[in-house]
């Protein structure tokens, strides 16, 4: 076991790549506190402070984080919008970083290398679904472990990526490529492969149509991704106000959902359309939008139960699905995938006292596409 | 082109097999009418009267009706529950009988031939769907022709099969196996249809664990079809007043959907559940009977909408679904399954006088479990 912090130099496709730090200390593996932004209680701003981190154990490793992307759900739980959260709250879990340290058992990374963190830090590996590299629907007691606001399976909190350091099961890591910067790719960590698996799963490609709705961090994100995978790609967006981004990201076409026409002219469509909108839209209307067999993939949760008219369901044997992020396996070939095409979010890099005012900025609506937090303003 | 009537006798699997005429009169293939059960008007009780029957074209045979199903459905047409009607209204769209003539370019039939009509007499033949075989979802001008209640590509109103005679295009009646009883063959062309084409689209079989909501005509039927073809079949049903039946056609697990256990104790167990209540049910308590990649397929159309939750959908990447009826060359391979594995529906043979009192019995649930119409005493 190694304890030499190596810093590496990210050959990204843009300007934004890491940079090592000059002076990193010999990391120490033992239990101790990592500096980190956190919510000390519901509904409050962030701050900074010190929150627990465990010792190295023998399959861990430390990760130095270098960029945490914003999501959206960070600020649902910060807001205990989906229930009692569990604070002081770390949130985070579109991390990137390097490895500062192994354990002991460590064999698949070694200092230095340029790892990712997602929503997921363990699960049960027992169930099918974790034999199949499903760890996100994983049905054994409790279910996955989510990388914050949850307790692991030694009973402590877990704690985001808000954080300069992390440790985490050498398992639960995945390999960012070197042509990915680390900024970029750190939203790929959630939002990425909360698209790419739908994407895949429901085979877009060459000689289908796919719809992306909404185009936000989730929405920007599908549009590169099912472009590069060779799909017909439209966005259905409520105007036509970044309908240039669109098209720029890799779009085919750019249609408003305010706009009746958009629904008859669309009628039949598409063979795939994802939801990113968790805001109540008439799905009924866009079942419509989809061809016989098509399937409409909700990968946000509206608050309130979504209402479908079951004759469009009927009418063409289509479906709507729901989709959560992705396994370990399938958000590594994502990250592959990005890598071989250039992908990465469109990002607004933020130092980490701003991130009260980029949650309010998120709120609404107003970053193109994701907000990345420098982690070492942390 | 011969128009003589040869009566066949079916060689059933019950005692149910229909009996030729014994006074077959020559069939007049003009333009005429036929004898028929009919509302007069929305909301009104069916009576005995006539209809316009339509000259045999090249390519139609006149169908000798012997007997005719009653579906639910045909109920909600007459109550003008699902919009306008067009009335008279001659409903029915379980048909079965024998082939009493054909027309001159008829190649697919003879005189004698037992045949089957079930809910649609025509398409465009021209869409994808058509040409795909799924004339049930056909996306031409009006979609699919439906057996009654609908107009016929001429203009001219359709009547269904409450009926002696009805003149059908050759493409779209099928082929009843000698092995079916015509009067229990009848309800497959509706209610069989419409579980055998989601059994089969979302893989019923061996390892395969399926529900089946709701044991009524429709529920039956998808339980024998289930089980034949190999699947665990459970039934979900309100109580377990039925239970024996269910168990007794074929299901290996019977439970109450009034008991909370059963949504505790079932929880991620089906790959596939087949909803075949139209009646406002809490399908997110379903949808968590669904394992990984299951399927909830509606089959029947509430009026409302139906809500559900996200959140039951996500996580675990389920699906909702519609399905309706099916095509052509699905429904003959129903036909042909169904003769295969012995399969019919469990029916009460009425009079044509009873008609109005089976559909008290309908709305009441008090059908075990399709009445079937002999077409005889119309």
């Amino acid at each position: 076991m190694t304890n030499t912090t190596i810093a590496t130099s990210a050959t990204g496709t843009d300007a934004r790549t890491t940079t090592p730090p000059a002076d990193a200390p010999l990391p120490d593996t033992g239990a101790g506190r990592t500096a980190v932004y956190a919510a000390p209680a519901p509904r409050t701003p962030l701050e900074r402070s010190t929150v627990p981190r465990r010792a190295l154990g023998a399959h861990d490793i430390l990760i130095d984080i270098r960029y945490a992307g914003i999501c959206h759900s960070d600020i649902h739980q910060v807001d205990e919008d989906w229930g009692p959260g569990i604070f002081p709250m770390v949130p985070g879990h579109e991390i990137a970083g390097v490895v500062a340290a192994v354990g002991a058992g460590v064999s698949r990374w070694s200092v230095g290398d340029r790892v990712g963190v997602g929503c997921l830090v363990d699960s049960c590996r027992e169930c099918d679904n974790c034999r199949a590299g499903l760890q996100q629907y994983c049905t054994g007691e409790g279910g996955a472990v989510l990388t914050y606001n949850a307790r692991g399976r030694d009973g402590a909190p877990t704690y985001g990526g808000y954080a300069r350091q992390l440790v985490v099961d050498e398992q639960y890591a995945l390999r960012i490529p070197d042509a990915l910067a680390l900024d970029v790719a750190a939203p790929l960590l959630c939002a990425g492969i909360t698209l790419y698996s739908p994407l895949a799963h429901w085979g877009a490609g060459p000689g289908r149509k796919v719809a992306v709705v909404g185009l936000g961090g989730l929405g920007h994100l599908g549009v590169k991704m099912a472009r590069a995978k060779g799909a017909e790609v439209t966005v259905l967006s409520q105007s036509l106000r970044k309908r240039e981004d669109g098209l720029r990201l890799g779009a085919h076409d750019y249609r408003a959902t305010s706009d009746p026409a958009t629904f008859t002219e669309l009628a039949g469509r598409f063979d795939l359309i994802v939801n990113t909108v968790s805001a109540d839209l008439d799905l009924s209307a866009y079942l419509g939008l989809l061809r016989t067999d098509g399937t409409l993939v909700q990968v946000g949760a509206p608050e309130k139960p979504v209402a479908v008219g079951a004759h469009a369901l009927l009418t063409g044997r289509r479906s709507i699905a729901g989709s959560m992020i992705g396994g370990l396996p399938e958000t590594q070939e994502m990250l592959d995938f990005c890598a071989e095409h250039g992908i990465g979010a469109e990002i607004e890099l933020i130092r980490a006292d701003q991130i009260n005012e980029a949650y309010e900025r998120v709120l609404r609506s107003e970053v193109r596409y994701r907000f990345v937090i420098d982690a070492a303003t942390i």
